[in-house]
């Protein structure tokens, strides 16, 4: 509990009830004893585990038969749902639903869809409701981000209003490490791990190279506004002088004449340097280094090449030769090299929101508790969605060295445990076997469609 | 033997010695009954394996205590020849020798570093003899491409000149599979492997979010100017319509208007589209797509960056949402996802080349003989250097479909037993733990520097 309260900066006990067990809450919204089906959607950016987490709610489910009758899933998340697109997941072997805990990306599809206010657009939450009663889904599991945990939200209120009982749980999942009030998020451990060993790897590489010829070697990593993935870099070296020598982090401002610096004392001193930059590295203004002036569906400014940005910046000032990597979905993708740790508390909040589903909560996601890193002990807990929607938790300053371009043992010890063990998928012909799901459609019901 | 003979195109029996046992050679170069010590350098881009070769040579060194005395190793490749910077591979543990065959790059540093022809600069011949003679080395080890056999082979020729005996050996790697009269190269199958795992999980990422966002994803892959790495990418899908549905080889010309067309059908017929480009992929008129304008130390053309303009000229003619992953340097260094097949034969490409010159061999080149493909066999045979220095061994145009995009069931038969077969390295705290040489340097015995 010590470092996970020092993580967050809570000194008294939490305001959510994430220790209070899952068994004791009474059943206000479901009402008692009946069987409804549920839906089970995977939103926004996917990541290495985010299967696991629905291999979690599916096999879960199948073991509450008295609560919850199919689940469907929704083709391209939230969309499915507003266009009757809907999966029936009993109509996967059991097989396929347990190769999904081994096999990254979204299995049933995702969306970068955010529904907007009530006010804005009343239609798409009426729709929702439309479908979920046409084919009687009393569980709504939002597998996603802020973003989908607002959604989720919206949805539960929403549904008190137009008298459509239904139990929303978010699942949590972000490379990005943002939600607040979980010690991690599922999928941040992956990429962590990912980035740490080709970081490490690299870096070998550019050691055996420098003497006459790349001296110096950027990474481009994920991360818009949260830098935990940037840190998770820094877990690469273990010693002074080991690389990586630079990190840069959308939370410290980027000083060009400081960088350079740096840049230049690491080759002077090491014989190269490895910089791993963070895709939201910024100016001390707010700009992004590399602003590509494009925006997605949720309104975020779209980044990428940062990394020959930093490449050619430093070539212009120092002349050394220099080469540079963008990792892009390679790393959120790499479920080959994913963390042991990751995919088991993937799967475990998949698993919880069923069960809080089944006691009788609504509006609260599931969450990662630390009670100790070293050994290191977690347990599940959950807080209101109200508490996590469209909130970012950023690295914390003493995360990070003074001088801002490493991290510090604390980090050190709440990053180490996320990236421990491998979760190897099995092999086929050299390659990972991963599965894919049929896809076999849900029957429509409605007569009207609705476009997105 | 019929699929290894197709690939070069050869029909009668082929020119080398590939067949002829190692032990029969007659003893020609070395002086019967001396023991003379070892060098062993590391030459040109690292890969994931070559440090296994390395290990292949110590180890199999140590077998021959009769003809072998010490192993050193070049600092920084042949440039630790050339300033006498020689590492003392016997004061290494024999737990890190073993280490070496887990770890990625070039332990004792490797060197963009070629002699220029005699009449241009024998002063560097003379000097590497010097420096030989020196330290009574008696076996030249060299481990490196196409322009290092080139080396080795003129070292073993001015040996001759020069009166001191020394047997040169070369010790194939490069990641680029271009090689001539070897069945593959040392470090092609575990970057082929990462290439084919990568491609096949971010493919999973963009098929999950191209509903609503990225549809066409773009990896840049390495290859000067033979395709072997962009086509190992095809292992990635097994059926029609699976990514990567367009793969940009420097062996076929590209045409601008062909490649949109192509990815514009992949995007409507499949969702999305996932194009694999190599950095040598270029013009008919031979001008890369992505000229960086800068050399190399060995006169080569700097790339790097072909991705981002293939990515903006799809964005350009079809408005599509687009991603790109530049993997550089993490796709050599990848020893955490390495083929088994590779590691076993990068070894015992290193143990070969031992095994050849204390059996008398000199000026020739381990060399990887298939003898099927299903079920794979292979045996080590070897070649003479002055057959292998300074060609390039290109992808065969029946390898590569009829319009250019896309591999052949041969390349694929071709290709597959190479990725076979995981070879994990073993972890600590979550990371790969691969060794550090001490590299105890030799007592130099020159007066003379050497300025290179």
């Amino acid at each position: 509990m010590a470092d996970w309260a020092w993580v967050f900066g809570y000194s008294a006990k939490p305001s959510f009830q994430s220790r209070r067990p899952i068994k004791k809450m009474t059943q206000k919204t479901r009402p008692a004893g009946a069987r409804r089906n549920a839906f089970y959607a995977q939103s926004g950016g996917v990541t290495a585990v985010i299967n696991a987490s629905a291999c979690g709610v599916i096999e879960t489910a199948l073991k509450h038969p008295r609560h919850i009758g199919k689940v469907y899933a929704g083709r391209h998340g939230i969309i499915g749902a507003l266009t009757e697109d809907l999966i029936d997941t009993s109509k996967e072997s059991r097989a396929t639903i347990r190769g999904l805990k081994h096999t990254p990306a979204g299995a049933f599809g995702s969306a970068r869809f955010k529904l907007k206010g009530l006010e804005q657009n009343r239609a798409e939450y009426e729709r929702l409701i439309e479908v979920f009663r046409a084919h009687d889904i009393g569980y709504f599991f939002y597998n996603g981000g802020n973003d989908s945990m607002d959604t989720a939200l919206k949805v539960s209120q929403l549904s008190a209003t137009l008298g459509y009982p239904i139990t929303c749980i978010g699942v949590p999942k972000t490379v990005d490490n943002d939600l607040p009030h979980t010690d991690c998020c599922p999928g941040f451990g992956s990429v962590a791990k990912y980035i740490a060993v080709s970081t490490r790897e690299a870096a070998l590489d550019v050691a055996s190279m420098a003497r006459t010829s790349t001296k110096v070697f950027v990474l481009e990593v994920m991360g818009r506004h949260a830098g935990w993935i940037a840190a998770a870099a820094g877990l690469a070296g273990r010693k002074a002088g080991e690389a990586p020598h630079i990190i840069l982090f959308p939370e410290i401002p980027f000083e060009q004449a400081t960088f350079l610096a740096k840049v230049k004392h690491s080759v002077d001193h090491y014989g190269y340097c490895v910089v791993v930059v963070s895709e939201g590295a910024a100016y001390p203004d707010g700009r992004f280094l590399a602003e590509a002036g494009t925006r997605d569906a949720f309104g975020h400014t779209q980044l990428g090449g940062v990394a020959p940005l930093v490449a050619n910046m430093v070539r212009e000032a120092h002349g050394y030769k220099i080469h540079w990597a963008v990792a892009d979905y390679l790393q959120r993708a790499a479920r080959h090299i994913a963390s042991k740790v990751d995919v088991e508390q993937a799967y475990a909040c998949g698993k919880a929101a069923v069960d809080l589903a089944v006691a009788g909560h609504n509006a609260v996601m599931p969450t990662i508790v630390r009670k100790s890193s070293k050994p290191y002990r977690w347990v599940i807990g959950h807080v209101p969605l109200a508490q996590v929607a469209n909130k970012e938790k950023k690295i914390p300053r003493e995360f990070l060295t003074a001088e801002g371009f490493g991290i510090t043992a604390a980090c050190r010890r709440y990053l180490t445990p996320l990236v421990a063990g491998e979760a190897y998928p099995p092999y086929q012909d050299g390659l990972p076997d991963y599965v894919r799901i049929k896809g076999a459609p849900v029957r429509r019901r409605l007569k009207t469609a609705f476009k997105v």
